[in-house]
């Protein structure tokens, strides 16, 4: 047993069931461990950045790690935008990078750089193997700290470590626990949340199920306060009997709006919000100068827990009124991002994912959502764009009995459009549906909120993705992914039934004008 | 005038004509400046990895200098893969990368990551904004790195520095210079190389231009010496009365083959040889044990005056006998990378710029290029790949005079195939020329030299870019670049014939078996 097989049999065991993988030649001895050890399926993407979205897609979906291959530095730098946006999904990731024989690492070969500097940004955990025999064991610790830090953790491979001889098979120690909340702090709060005032509680991503929001929506109505979901969550559950809740805006003016007669902001598995950037005369930290910030359950500790335990010590037990589903009326005539996602809501199957990288186009559709049957919602959450694609795609994998629905913006689908052809190759039931604006959008809006009211041929050169408009039909049948157009209303409709008659992956241009 | 105008105002004095751009919210300030300034042309990519391809190929041609735009962290580590690859070209490059405003960096805002430490790697020199009215001499310090270092130059430019009043312009101090080679040191090396035994000169891309290569092959010509080319230089001239010469092999022990007889290793503008990876029972530095190393001229210094030194120190004023050019049939039948090469320098046009990403095809045509018209052969030189159709959309934006040829392998084509976007916006000319092996085949070669010879399903899967076959013709199409598949010779030939009587972009994918 080599060193790469001792490592393989070792994730195997540590119930890895996907690597997502583009290797090159320092890798090769993990790519014939794979067929040697075997039990663990490979996933082939044409640029990294698939290999991380698909990996933070079915991560998100299992609720367990997912395990990816990269290709020395320039490997792994092509893959860090989606690992950034995993680490602020708090997804645990183990990266396996090859590197250079360790005997080899000092010659500066051409591949050579440093690859910690590059992966220490995305990463919770960067560790190196050191011998062939202890790189089971090492990466046994990159496992843990992905599932303490709920983070990518980085490990890196050297070859001669992989190839070499006296492999070993290391012991699984159990999953690190969310810590819990300590019951008195739940009873500090559970006074300040029934005292005078206005509470909010605003909910992080591992309290967005249905547990975690029927408990949220109980407290809030025993209290006489409202609920939000941290803006663009990893995941969102919504369906029969899970209340709906809106998330946080995105410019800080609105998100101060939102907050306004808020007096007890409790946050529960998530950070205070944070404005997305900065303008000018904006705080950084968009929260009404009134309001008091209080952690129910930070990002690691068990906020369902925590809900629980407040609600019971307020006597919370009661659902509020059930809210109306919005009516939906089939759209006609030209699309808008409205149309679209009514469309999608009206079309969709049973218990779809729906990744939302809509960009401009996404906020239509949790406006929507409520009308829509069971299902659940990956958001963009670090603002990496190019997520959609490979997340949607890892999304499939990872629940082949669920239809994924990719809404995508056209300028961040191009970062990642190769990842069509993973979804072809693994027959993934991925419905990508493209906002074709033929535009960066959302620069325009944010031109336009900078006073600039008619940008000069520069700025409508670097915003506009005319001159000329690609195909998005041409570019899926390249990657083997059957696609049609659609302009209307009753087009876009046609197609996503047809989409969702027929299993494997489809795509639907969606124009906007 | 406002931090970014300050700043942009610099660098058109400072000659930067073009900037290579994917910007964001944070580079806001910058993209109005492009128009309130006016003189700075800008490109856009679909993703950074076009962004920093297309300047090192601008920036290679030129000899110059380019400028790229980028957003935050995440777009940044886009665009690293190519500029490892320009680092390892020694192309100068000044990145911009635009950072939230100054007092919300510590909010830790979505899009906030640790950009200092995803530039290192790829940066001689990584610096920061401190206001609005020093960015411009920050933007000078970051030129002057990139000159002096022969590397990107990582300028992170907070957007309130940018859009803040009090901007200034800069002085641009004069370039500065190569070092001067020691005229004692090239006495010395005059007397080891006319000494006994066979001296070898190893060239850098610095010295690989008409006045190098002939000063060389005199000098190998007058002490019975040979001459090599770095293996993958970042650039290479040929043409009538340029002596042709081989570049090292990519293997180590066809590296210590071709230098066994070598007693003295003369390194021009170049470092002592490195294998490519580490394998098993091979060296790292694949020269022979008996052979001295003796660096004539470091990088960054000045080799052109070295070897015009050594030559008149040995009295080497004759030009060695030309070498006959091969005569080349046009290819027949169905294609191989051979044939490939062949019909590229059939019916190249003169003065062409040939880029070489085609890995396994790569080698192909340096083995005809003697047949072909004057040229520049541009390499892939760090390993990245992904860098052809970007640094060929550089080339030919650089000089559009000539016409561009991208011999470009499919697997490494798909990592930046946005770049055929940028193409036909820019309506530059460049023929791409797609060799289809539907493989990553040289993972398959090493995969043979490791001794699997039956690779496994995992392994096939891994190397294969079938299941299904990518239609490069639809994907051209959907970027807007028109294009034609060849299967055989006569076909191929027609197709490059074609493509070189139009302006503009083309593809051809050529079916290789």
């Amino acid at each position: 047993m080599n060193g790469a097989e001792g490592l393989l049999r070792t994730a195997r065991d540590a119930g890895v069931e996907v690597c997502f993988a583009n290797p090159g030649t320092t890798e090769m001895p993990l790519v014939e461990a794979f067929d040697s050890v075997g039990g663990v399926r490979t996933v082939l993407g044409l640029s990294e950045g698939v290999v991380t979205g698909a990996a933070d897609g079915w991560a998100r979906m299992r609720g367990a790690p997912a395990m990816t291959l990269l290709h020395l530095g320039p490997g792994f730098a092509n893959g860090i935008a989606n690992l950034h946006n995993a680490r602020r999904a708090r997804t645990p990731l183990i990266n396996v990078v090859g590197e250079h024989a360790s005997w080899h690492q000092a010659a500066d070969a051409p591949l050579a750089s440093d690859i910690d500097s590059l992966a220490r940004p995305v990463s919770g955990w960067v560790g190196r193997t050191s011998s062939a025999s202890a790189a089971a064991g090492e990466f046994v610790a990159a496992r843990q700290a992905a599932l303490r830090e709920r983070q990518p953790a980085t490990l890196i491979a050297a070859s001669d470590h992989m190839w070499g001889d006296g492999g070993q098979v290391a012991e699984i120690p159990a999953a690190p626990e969310l810590s819990a909340v300590d019951s008195q702090w739940v009873a500090e709060l559970a006074k300040v949340v029934s005292g005078p005032g206005k509470p909010v509680l605003l909910l992080g991503s591992s309290v967005l199920d249905g547990a975690g929001l029927r408990l949220a929506a109980r407290i809030a109505h025993a209290a006489g306060g409202a609920v939000f979901a941290e803006r663009n969550p990893a995941r969102i559950e919504r369906g029969p009997g899970i209340p709906a809740v809106p998330t946080l805006p995105y410019f800080p003016e609105d998100n101060l709006a939102a907050l306004a007669d808020c007096t007890h902001l409790v946050l529960v598995g998530t950070e205070v919000p944070v404005s997305f950037f900065g303008y000018p005369d904006q705080p950084s930290v968009p929260v009404p100068e009134g309001t008091q910030v209080h952690a129910l359950a930070r990002p690691g500790e068990d906020g369902l827990q925590a809900l629980a335990e407040l609600a019971d010590a307020l006597g919370a037990n009661d659902d509020p009124p059930a809210t109306e589903a919005p009516t939906l009326r089939s759209p006609a005539g030209t699309l808008d991002p409205s149309a679209v996602a009514t469309a999608i809501a009206l079309t969709q199957p049973e218990n779809a994912i729906l990744v939302n990288e809509g960009v401009t186009a996404a906020s239509a559709y949790p406006a929507v959502a409520a009308a829509a049957p069971a299902h659940t919602e990956l958001d963009l959450t670090g603002g990496a764009i190019g997520m959609g694609i490979p997340a949607a795609t890892g999304a499939a994998l990872a629940c082949p009995d669920r239809p994924v629905i990719d809404l995508q913006a056209d300028g961040s689908g191009f970062y990642t459009v190769q990842g069509l052809w993973t979804q072809a190759r693994e027959g993934a039931d991925v419905t990508t549906v493209i906002c074709r604006n033929a535009s960066y959008r959302i620069l325009g809006v944010e031109l336009h909120r900078a006073g600039v009211t008619e940008p000069g041929p520069a700025a409508s050169g670097m915003t506009s993705l005319q001159d000329p408009g690609a195909d998005w039909v041409a570019l899926a049948a390249g990657f083997g992914v059957p696609a049609v157009r659609a302009t209307t209303g009753p087009e876009l409709l046609d197609a996503l039934r047809r989409a969702h008659g027929e299993p494997g992956p489809h795509l639907v241009e969606a124009v906007l004008p």
